[in-house]
């Protein structure tokens, strides 16, 4: 405890607020390559988007190089750096022709000669994708990637890019693991808060386009005048930075703000009512998102509270945005209050019978997966199953079931493993990046959400490393193909070093780290095994309470016989609402993935796994792998000390220390409890746990942070 | 709204976060001055006090110099500066009689020959009093003031000097205006944020050497071993900068934690209970400040729940704290069930009667004043009241009823105002500082308690300018004879530049900032009119609900004859409670101090003031000039743009237009509302509202922050 007080760093020290826009100079070996870059830059600034572009080349060649760009009206030497349009820059009209295509978000970065002279050229049909050509063209100096013969052309694969804060109006983030809302409603509008400027750049460097201020349990005091002014404040930040504001809305609004009795659909008085409210918001924010919308589910109201269903309560909000061009996400994870037979089948069950019947500017979005943000789940059943509908995906950023932001998990593996996930459902390669994209069923209006795991803390995302789900999550977003290899690297790269001997060591560590998580919380398709309420630490214990579906047993079903929820076709049948041969897949205990035995099996402790081991011997060796991973993820990370700055070296290195610790605990309380059921040894060599079940019953977290209130 | 693109500012800017102890190169005029200091520099680093010192002094010369100081073991030639103890540099043993006299914690900093070299010393007789003195010497360097000469000598006036932070454990703060708590609990113990030390620093650099961690409306969990060992990881950080913890304790633990069925005070179980509890955190930490307690108030459990009195539960608790040096801070701000005719009388009538009774290690601790925190009180009448017990003052840094973070108020003179009030309690010239100092009572034990308005923001406090009233704080109670000027210049010089061109103007706006918000709040007496909960902006209509005294009406009484609560001998009688030559000041409607006249009297309409104007032309033009006031700080600063570095400008000067827009708010709805009453014209040239009350009544806030939970 000594060592805190030499600690009292300078508050310049790398703290970690730039996030993977540092643009720290480069080393003298990489920077040579660009010495020519923006000896001149050609960036006109007729526009507030124009303008940013500028600033961010400014900043981020400044930094990186050494010296800023000397800035010229047009290019009179060799070795510019043009960023435009064919409309703001003229010398860019000869690359019309090659625009084609881009689409109004695309870009294209190349070598070209202009007037005669040699330059490097950002181009795009419109201010927003002239931003975000310079935000590439930065992170290619932030790697060191050579710009000699650069030939680059982007354009996003899916529509609507966005970012869900579950920010309350008090500043309370649910599931929030970084400190409070960046949203400073009291003193917005008057207060624009500099942060909401770099949370923009951050956003645009990965192509988010839309951002839910407020979070899907809300409260209807959002869509207030007084709200409403302080949105449009912030939409005025974001607008230069082609980012959309879009909110939450509470189904019962007209009750609880507009006076109506009902908020019944079907109601004229309720649709006049939404049409109204649209209006305003239009008038004070003309490029408003639109609607996220969370009804019948969890409590929240809902059109089923009138005997109508979703697609009446999203077409209501839709025809009130249509005129405007507003779009409504209609959020398909509902509850019943009944409970069902199994809760995984419900969103599939309530939304199938209405595909089709959505008005074209509703997507339906769909959470990853069906029984909530679980270390891992399979895809959602209902990727493949509403052709007719566009689908968005609702990820979640923010580590609710992931340890929290003291963990160091990347969930670019999860992301990358739903995303390529066959649905089958137009045959082989139907995966739910297709569906996502809009390429398997031709839908123009596409999206993909990401619940956010922003706060005010310095470092944005409660932690170094989750800033890298962040932005994973906006490159997904931008490219549901991509890789998240690839995107781990040039996060590493920017936020790091460029230094292949730190940049591989990180990559490493973070592509293993889901699996461990994985392995250490839940192996083998095990789900939703986490302490009540706040999800922290491990409660496989846990049972009673209002519903046998928020419980650990009613998932995962352990007795003397096994363990496992069996929804094959001798349980719940959930394998059925995939394309045949998924089912068919899922749905034997012979084909089924390992990963998710458990998820769709009840099996015997001694059944055997593909390692010849028990599944009682394999179930105790992968919590015990979990561990192990996060033990190497130590190691490797103390032989970075010296090549990362001691500030977030440090950092890192103490959360490693607490997520082994937890790993371990997780891991101790698991065994301990299953094997009060399995009644069998450990394997040899596995530790027995230091305490027994009821020790680890008895520990209580009552302040964990993120407990939705 | 279009600016706010330009405000990309890169994250090194002056934000705030270094507070007064920025250490920002001198201007070169100024640095010649300080060339020889510290050319070579004695501090030895045996211990983690020694090295905080030396570590604060290299950071500091080194960065108000532009170099390190060269560090030595003895002095060897001219110009060094020695800093220490007669144990820690034995070339300081020849100052051993000049430091007699200055106790565990004071310095002095003087020129001294050592070996026959010249050299600056900073001496003391404890590590502690050298780190005091090495803030101290720095802030002369900051403030530029010759050192030549210099000789100070320096011990606080009042033994505890304790911040009480009001944190829940989830990091909610009640009544805090700049985030959420600084206590990282769910991390703690592992996790020790720099910032704690960056905290440490600050509080040591003004003598603040005690804080209280968590809210008096505490959960009894803080006192659970899971907290304590977070409290004590902190501890660890706190301890090199002799700041002690102390805790919360919620009065019925021995049964929320500890499984009794009773609280008792006078119940053996509940006397072993507390005494196992102090026994085992003492174990944890050595160190351990002792209790403070909110009882029977508020709703607050307490001795009264058993028949018992105050006496009986703070001496129970001092009984288990005693053996391990331990102190309790029983608080005074006390509530009855039944409603008193006056709240303002309550904490009199029930502590007096105890007066003496209270054990050695108990300090009463006395809001300032009787009925909250508000803008403007009287001195509290406990204030000489209680000869033999040393009474605490508690006085609200965070601004609850003063703006919130947002206003511009400095608080240095509500303070002052207090302090040199005569209670006449010995006769002429007995003062609140004297009672807190203990010298008119000759109490050893003496204490000042503070409400931090410290969190998460950046800048800590919210706004850049409240960082001047937990300076402030600090200062008057090392020093409760302090000038509240004198340390605004310190403050002005240290945080924004030692410029006069600055820090007169700057110094000028602090100094009126407090008559300011009286007059836009609640001129000439009034108080408790702000809205109710929050506490946010202007609710002299507030009536109804559970308790008449929590309502406006109450308080202002106003009527078609006039307005104000009569406390005089025709009313309440409050004024009794005082010393007879206050009382009688107080008690007459033509000796009361204008300031108070409502506090004390209703009054007519018409009544003749000072000014010559009646009472409501008066009551109508203070609240005129308060925000004229503001108007006038606005101007101010904005000829200082340029001086200021432009991030923290540019906030103060959207924070002023804050204020000034809720200023006028506030005078708008106030002279509206109580001219339903007076029913009499504006005075000439005062503009009508441009509302009516019903428009004032009906803004609501419903996410105002810092509403206690």
């Amino acid at each position: 405890m000594l060592l805190a007080w030499t600690f009292a760093l300078p508050a310049l020290a790398e703290d970690g607020y730039d996030l993977w826009l540092r643009y720290k100079p480069l080393p003298e070996a990489q920077a040579r390559q660009y010495r020519e870059l923006g000896a001149e830059l050609v960036a006109p600034v007729q526009t507030p988007t124009q303008q940013a572009a500028r600033d961010e080349l400014v900043r981020g060649l400044g930094g990186l190089l050494g010296r800023e760009p000397a800035q010229a009206a047009a290019v009179r030497r060799n070795g510019a750096l043009v960023v435009g349009t064919p409309a703001s820059v003229p010398q860019l009209a000869s690359l019309q022709g090659d625009l084609e295509g881009l689409g109004e978000e695309g870009y294209l970065i190349r070598e070209a000669r202009i007037d005669g002279r040699k330059a490097t050229v950002v181009a795009a049909n419109s201010d927003v994708g002239a931003l975000y050509g310079s935000f590439h063209l930065l992170r290619l100096v932030q790697s060191g990637e050579p710009l000699a013969g650069v030939d680059v052309r982007e354009s996003p694969r899916v529509k609507l890019r966005v970012l869900n804060h579950w920010d309350n109006l008090d500043r309370y983030v649910e599931r929030g693991y970084a400190g409070e809302s960046i949203w400073d409603w009291h003193r917005l509008p008057d207060w624009l808060d500099p942060r909401y400027t770099d949370y923009a750049r951050a956003n645009a460097s990965i192509g988010i386009n839309g951002t839910v201020l407020n979070n899907v349990n809300t409260s209807a005091q959002a869509l207030t005048p007084l709200y409403l002014e302080k949105t449009a404040a912030l939409a005025s930040v974001f607008r230069a930075y082609g980012i959309k504001v879009y909110l939450s809305a509470r189904f019962s609004a007209p009750i609880e703000i507009g006076g109506l009795a009902t908020a019944d659909p079907l109601d004229p008085a309720v649709r006049q009512w939404w049409k109204d409210k649209a209006d305003e918001i239009y008038r004070t924010i003309p490029d408003f998102g639109g609607f996220l919308v969370k009804a019948n589910s969890e409590g929240q109201p809902g059109p089923q509270d009138y005997g109508r269903n979703h697609a009446d309560g999203a077409n209501m909000l839709a025809e009130a945005l249509a005129p405007h061009g507003g779009i409504v996400m209609w959020r398909a994870f509902v509850y019943s209050h009944e409970e069902p037979d199994d809760r995984a089948k419900q969103a599939y069950t309530e939304f199938v019978p209405h595909d089709g019947v959505f008005a074209d500017n509703v997507l339906v979005q769909v959470k990853n997966g069906a029984i909530d943000f679980q270390p891992r789940e399979p895809f959602h059943p209902l990727f493949g199953a509403m052709p007719r509908t566009p689908l968005m995906m609702e990820f979640q950023i923010t580590k609710e079931y992931l340890g929290f932001a003291t963990h160091l998990v990347y969930l670019g593996p999860m992301y990358e493993e739903v995303l390529r996930a066959d649905t089958h459902a137009r045959g082989p390669g139907s995966t739910v990046a297709k569906i996502i994209d809009g390429s398997l069923e031709s839908h123009a209006l596409t999206g993909m959400a990401g619940v956010a795991n922003i706060g005010v803390d310095r470092n944005w995302s409660g932690s170094h490393f989750d800033q890298a789900n962040w932005y994973v999550y906006g490159r997904m977003a931008w490219d549901p193909h991509a890789s998240a290899e690839e995107i781990a690297r040039d996060w590493a790269r920017m936020t790091f070093s460029t230094d292949p001997a730190v940049v591989e060591p990180v990559v490493s560590m973070m592509m293993g780290s889901h699996q461990a998580v994985v392995d250490y919380m839940t192996p083998l398709g095990l789900h939703h095994l986490m302490g009540r309420g706040h999800h922290y630490g491990p409660g496989p214990w846990v049972e009673g309470g209002p519903r046998a579906d928020w419980t650990s047993v009613y998932y995962h079903r352990a007795d003397a016989r096994g363990i496992g929820f069996d929804r094959s076709a001798t349980g719940s049948n959930a394998v059925a609402q995939y394309a045949p041969p998924v089912a068919e897949q899922f749905g034997s205990i012979d084909t089924v993935p390992e990963d998710f035995l458990l998820w769709f099996h009840h099996v015997p402790w001694d059944h055997r796994m593909a390692s010849g081991r028990s599944l009682w011997d394999e179930l105790v060796s992968r919590y015990g792998r979990g561990v192990d991973y996060v033990r190497g993820m130590r190691r490797t990370w103390s032989t970075l000390e010296g090549k990362v700055d001691q500030e977030r070296h440090h950092q890192v290195a103490v959360f490693l220390g607490i997520q082994e610790k937890e790993a371990q605990w997780w891991r101790d309380a698991s065994v301990a409890y299953f094997q009060t059921f399995s009644r069998r040894p450990l394997p040899a060599g596995e530790a027995e746990p230091p305490h027994d079940v009821e020790y680890y019953k008895s520990l209580q977290f009552p302040f964990a942070p993120g407990d939705g209130k």
